[in-house]
């Protein structure tokens, strides 16, 4: 595989920061990097769940995601000037919500609500797959602190597995491994894929942007992003101790 | 492959309908079955572009989805009530768009507007994919009545293919074909497929529902869908008259 | 009277269809037309009442229109798009809800919510008035499944009467009954009368859209529009196997 | 007929004073009282219409209708705090508008934009009838104030006729003129009749509230109205300085 | 100080004319006018708090001020229409709200609402300090009114202290007292001043609009629009018949 | 004085310090901290004005405020989930926007836009002090870089002063510089002043929240918050290197 522009080989992911603990006002928060990409994950802790999940004894995880206007190139109008939150960004915090859930034993959490929010400071791609890779960070701390203050049982094991998320796609014809925005914009096909630290697929979303895809190159892309999660995962366990 | 509640084998898909030209109205019009699952699905075609497209000789495809509230088991409040359209709503418009940019060569459009109206009237699971599917026929109709009123060239082939999609998913331990509403619902693993009648993907959209998948069931799912949307871009065919 | 264009005379409504019973979901429905006019009409029944009717014995009908956006000869723009219902469309809702209460003995319903949406597939002028027409069916039936549900009193008669609408106008001089779109753009005077299957009236709107009316053509306006909704009462009677 | 609440017979309307040039901003106002009913109207004169109309010669007159938050005996939500206009806010400024172009010929009046303003200050029934008898003599002074500015052609005569509209119902079996709040809360059938100054009709809006009426309950409560305008009429000539 | 356009001095405020009980709706009210500037100041009153208010024994006061759209001398759109309520909009009504907070002791409100509505009929400048000064004269009438229904503690006492507000500037390098349009729209500063009737500060809004201002001239404003208040004060207690 | 919480005297404001050039995609910006409050800063400088501006040489400045969910001490719903923007955001975006075109020479900065954005990262009091002092940084970058590019005339000089601004408030009877959260919330009065470097006022904003406070407390606080500013300004001078 050739060089890239910032020097890497298409099967390196840009280099990655998770700066845990950023906000004093959180529960669990990290500020992630891939790259020029920055994403402040935090993870708001209540205790209780929404009144219409309650008495079941399990918990709820949700997620919001965002970009601040001057987040890219050019600077975008705010959704809370809009006055409406785009399909892309609906989209995306679906996406992380139901990733995180995925490595949740709902009944574990018991009643108590998780909400990531991850806000994008810079972008420069990639910003849903470090929104998840961060957010999972910002998560397991937050449970932590849950069980600290008594409100987790002390032998329940909420966390079941830890998540990450990659981006692969095929630019100019070669399979890459995490795009950065330039490469983005000019790859045939996008996938985002995302998994648990055991190596199972929680998310696999492929997009055809300029040409169709065959069996064979979604092959290559799969084996791309399961090892560039491998990494991913390496990763968080260094930031939380537990390598 | 054990037998299903309405009789099919796992890797059937359900009695597929295509009532081509419903509408009066439109340029192209679909009324898509699924089973129970009905889409009523309306092509617009617009001579010019948007202005902020103007001057580029090429054309432009959109697509809205959208379920009536009694299409369900329970009444869904309005989103036009509401105020707002949902995130699921929003993806779902643009994985249709997407979908069907993906066969049409803009240029041979020609500055030309495609609106592709997907109203679920009844729904049993699959509207996405049956939303897919009968688009592609009100689209190439509407492509037709551009080409016959001059707004499009004589020479010009604006489809480069046929796009149709079904969905797959891990139901008890056993993959499947075009899940039901009841199915969907108890799937671990649910994947839309999205292909070229020339067998290539333009979408894979798989989620992890209940449990994580790993690298064979993901084989086995993207066979089931391959072979599904094959039977998919007959029915098609013979709808159109290409058979 | 002289014929009109698609040959009927300007007394004569245009050919009535209702397909009883079209809707799997609902608990009543009714896919209604008006030669080219079609609406779905869905009647939702819920056990139970808004909170602040709570305690009092009663029950409550209200009704939501809407029409696709490609109903029409030119696309609208959805509403939930737009992010705001429209003024004529909350008129139509509004007129269809007082229409059906009008023959529904609350009391007789019980503490139970009837919801009628009726949703506009086609459009060719008298789309309000087909969807009251319509919608009595729907919900008819709906009262049906809610006494068999044993959600209705066995004794209770909630059904006073039946409803039905037509549309009356003075198109270049002459009174007709029932107008097509290009009549209605025409009219002079537009007029949308409801009434009882017993002859009284519900509802008069008279709108002189071009030229003031005077006492002698509202008086044969109305001896127009009763006369035809004696003939919609007596297909509704035969739909519903009452004649 | 018997005495009511306020000692007047059926067939009178409630004291009427209409102030004319209320407002030292506007280019027609009238701040018009019916009994305890008050509503600020202003007529708003443009040079030009909106862009979609320029070039054709004809002109424009719309509309708007709203209510101080405490005009009513409880407090309602304003409208702009709620997001969105209401049902019956929409159906009365449509209302308003359609009963003034009525008598405006737009030819007449040239490229020029009237808004007309209806706000009611203080409420008591016939809110809607107010304003557009109100809105009839602001709406002749600002079409004055065009003249005299030169934007409306010296021998035009953009007004044909004058406008004006008052409310009958039937309260406890008895039909009345000009019903007052109390007495509309308790009506089985109410009419709102708007007329011009040479005694056609413009619109005719019955609902039966309670009990349908029959055909000559509606010529009684047609014949209440036509003499109650009658008496409007006179006042809005008196007031405009043409008795 | 030289003479201005109406004739005043520049440490003389407008005429200023208080219409007490303008509304027979509300508990109290009071049309207010500042020379041109015209605000329909209502009070309501309302037994109880919003629930998460309750059990405290303490009250609430809030504000809502809107303009009616030809209230300017070129028509504004209705917030009601865009579906938002503009920044300036909700930066007076806070203002208004905080202002008259600052004279009610909750405490002797007891477990009862206010809400005053400002809506300026007329606009000449000087909109929000009209609004507090007719806003505290309505207020104190709704209080009483509270008292004489028993819904006040008989010894307790409410308002502490009286409130009124003006508006100080900086024209053409000479400070003014209580600004018209034209003057503000040429202030290099202006400055909204809210006392108590005992000559202490509530609010002090100084914004240099054009020049930033010294010390020395902060402290001359400040003097103008002490005076100015004293002059307010004495008026609204003449019309409360406290002088 | 006595000492507070976290030792600073009552006339020191917290550590102050402004990461200059955190963005490299936005043309100027700052991360700013008042303590533990953090607000990032980025300007964006577009070529050209809005339509409606253009043709006059003149340029603008405008600035918008916003919270993350989480920078605060309980997660805050977001504005655009709620889909309008609240009336605190608004009134901080304007006084950030008005305050810095205090400073800026129009005909100087040309045809050309500058946008601040002002999104708090995490929030302890102060935020709306601290992005108007971060927002100066930003914007002067922004302006060099735009003199860079040639889109400002070499001898331009649109910066005619610096901006900063701190908060004074009297807590517990006692005036104090730059109040923390926990101040902020117990404050008697509370005021924020915005001055030029050379110091004269762009803004006095005080306000009663408990008590209202007389000249003598009103002259201390200004002497308080104009000695503050002197040194927030010598540290902006420092960062940008003008010291």
């Amino acid at each position: 595989m050739s060089t890239r522009i910032d020097g890497r080989s298409a099967s390196d992911h840009r280099p990655v920061s998770i700066e845990r603990g950023w906000s004093t006002q959180a529960e669990g928060s990290a500020l992630i990097s891939f790259g020029n990409t920055k994403v402040l994950c935090t993870a708001s802790f209540t205790n209780g769940v929404p009144r219409w999940m309650a008495g079941k004894g399990t918990g709820w995880v949700t997620a919001e995601y965002s970009m601040l206007p001057r987040s890219t190139n050019e600077r975008m109008q705010r959704e809370s000037i809009k006055g409406k939150v785009g399909g892309r960004t609906h989209e995306i915090s679906r996406l992380i919500g139901r990733s995180l859930r995925a490595v949740v034993d709902m009944k574990g959490l018991g009643e108590n609500t998780l909400v990531l929010d991850c806000d994008v400071l810079q972008a420069d791609g990639g910003t849903r797959t470090a929104s998840i890779t961060g957010a999972y960070v910002a998560m397991a701390d937050a449970i932590e602190w849950g069980r600290d203050k008594g409100f987790i049982a002390k032998k329940a094991t909420p966390l079941t597995d830890s998540v990450q998320a990659i981006s692969v796609g095929i630019v100019e014809g070669e399979p890459m491994l995490d795009l950065a925005y330039t490469e983005d914009s000019a790859a045939d096909t996008d996938m985002n894929i995302v998994t648990t630290g055991s190596g199972k697929f929680i998310e696999v979303q492929g997009t055809a942007e300029h040409a169709p895809f065959d069996r064979d190159e979604l092959d290559t892309l799969l084996d791309l992003g399961l090892a560039g999660n491998r990494s991913l995962a390496a990763i968080q366990r260094d930031v939380l101790g537990l390598a």
